[in-house]
C-alpha cells in the first residue's frame, strides 16, 4: 500500500513532505494551491476528511489529519526507530514535551501574528490608525513577550546543536522546523536575535532530503532561509 | 518519589488534576491563583522553568511542560495502560490524532475567540463602532468557520459515545475536555448546537474523580457544565 500525502503549498504539510524524503519511504504526493485571495486551501478538500486540514495522509483504509499524529504514523510505519522516543528512553518525556510544544504552544501565537498583522491593511483608510493601535496593543501586551519567551527558551537550548534531542534529528525536529521558519519569515530581526536558532534552521534547510522535497512540493515561501 | 502538579486556577492544568484523580497517583498539589487584572499566572513561576506555563509537572529531577506530553508521562507513570494506546494497537492512530488535535487545531482558534471577544470592552469608547467591526470581521471570516467545522465533525464523533475511542477513556478524552469546556462556557447557543458534545462533557463532569479535582484545584469557571 502506498501512502498518499495531500500537501498545500507553503504549510505545515511540507514538513511531513520533509520527513518523507529523509526516511526514503514510498509515497504519492498531491498538492494543493491556495486561492490567491482568501490564502485558504480547496474547501473540497473536506470530502476526504471532516477536518478538512492539511497535511492529510491516507494509507488503505486510514485516513489521518494533525501534523503530530501524522509525523507519529510515519516514523512506525517506517520502521525508523532513530527519530522517534519511547516510554523506556530517558529523554521519551523530553521528546513528547517538543512534540506538543510546537503547535500547541508556540504556532497559536504566531498564528495570531499573522492575523493581527493583516488587519490594518484590510481596515477602511480612516479606520486605519485606530485598528494599528488595536494590532500594537495585542502584539505588546499578548502576542510579541509569548514569542521572545518562547524563542529564548529555544534559543538556549539549541546552542551548539543541530538536533532538539541528543543523537540527531527526531519526530521533535519535524514540529519544530515549520514555527521556526515562520518566526523568521515574520518577526522583525529573528535573524540576529536567535542566532543559534537560525543556524539550527539552516542546517535542517541544507539536508538533501529538505532540498528533495522542497523542489517536489511547489511554492513554499517560508523555505529556504537566507542569510 | 512523589509527583508535584503546578496547577492555574481556571486553566489547562484542571484536566490534568482530573487525570491524577483518575488514576489515583500520589501527588502534590501547588495551585497558583490569576493576577485579577491581567488574567496572567504569576511571573515567578518561570524560575521553575523557562517556558513558564501552567500545567508543570515535577518528578524527582524531571520538570515537564506541555499538557500533552504530561499526559502520556502520567499515564505511564501509573502503569494505567488502558488510558493510552500504543503502535501495535488498531486505534493508535486515532488515539494520536485527537491527542494533538486538542491543543494543535481546536484550542488555538478558542483562544483567538477569547483575545477579540475582549478587543471592544478595552478599546476607547470612541474606537468601539471600529473595534466591534473588526472583532466581528475576524470572527466571521476566520474563528466562527473553523470553530464551528471542528465542532460539527466533534459533535458527528460523539453521537452515542462517552468517550473518544471505544472502549473508556484515554489520554485522548483528558485532552479535548478542556478545549470542549471552553466551547461551551464562550460560544452563543454551543449547548444546543452541539448535545451529544454537552452530553459527553456532562458525563465527565459527574465522575467522582472530577468532582474531587474541583474540590481540590480552587476556581475553575469552565465546570461543572450545567444545563
Amino acid at each position: 500500500m502506498t501512502l498518499i500525502l495531500h500537501h498545500l503549498e507553503t504549510s505545515r504539510s511540507m514538513r511531513i513532505l520533509w520527513l518523507l524524503e529523509e526516511l526514503g519511504l514510498d509515497y504519492e504526493l498531491k498538492t494543493s494551491q491556495r486561492d490567491p485571495k482568501t490564502m485558504f486551501g480547496p474547501a473540497d478538500h473536506q470530502k476526504l476528511h471532516p477536518q478538512g486540514s492539511w497535511p492529510l495522509i491516507q494509507d488503505g483504509d486510514l485516513t489521518l489529519p494533525e501534523s503530530g499524529a501524522i509525523v507519529e504514523y510515519v516514523i512506525n510505519k517506517a520502521g525508523a526507530e532513530s527519530w522517534r522516543r519511547t516510554p523506556d528512553q530517558a529523554d521519551w518525556p523530553d521528546y513528547l514535551r517538543w512534540m506538543h510544544f510546537a503547535e500547541a504552544t508556540l504556532q497559536p501565537y504566531l498564528l495570531m501574528h499573522l492575523v493581527f498583522s493583516k488587519l490594518p491593511k484590510q481596515a477602511p483608510a480612516m479606520a486605519r490608525p485606530i485598528v494599528s493601535k488595536v494590532k500594537e496593543g495585542v502584539e505588546g501586551f499578548i502576542i510579541n513577550p509569548k514569542v521572545e519567551l518562547y524563542m529564548k527558551m529555544i534559543e538556549a537550548h539549541l546552542t551548539g546543536k543541530d538536533s532538539f534531542l541528543e543523537g540527531g534529528l527526531t519526530g521533535a525536529d519535524v514540529m519544530m522546523i515549520f514555527p521556526l521558519e515562520s518566526v523568521f519569515a515574520r518577526i522583525d530581526d529573528a535573524g540576529k536575535k536567535y542566532p543559534n536558532t537560525k543556524k539550527y534552521v539552516q542546517g535542517i534547510h541544507g539536508r538533501p532530503a529538505f532540498k528533495a522535497a522542497l523542489e517536489k512540493g511547489g511554492e513554499y515561501k517560508l523555505a529556504p532561509l537566507q542569510d
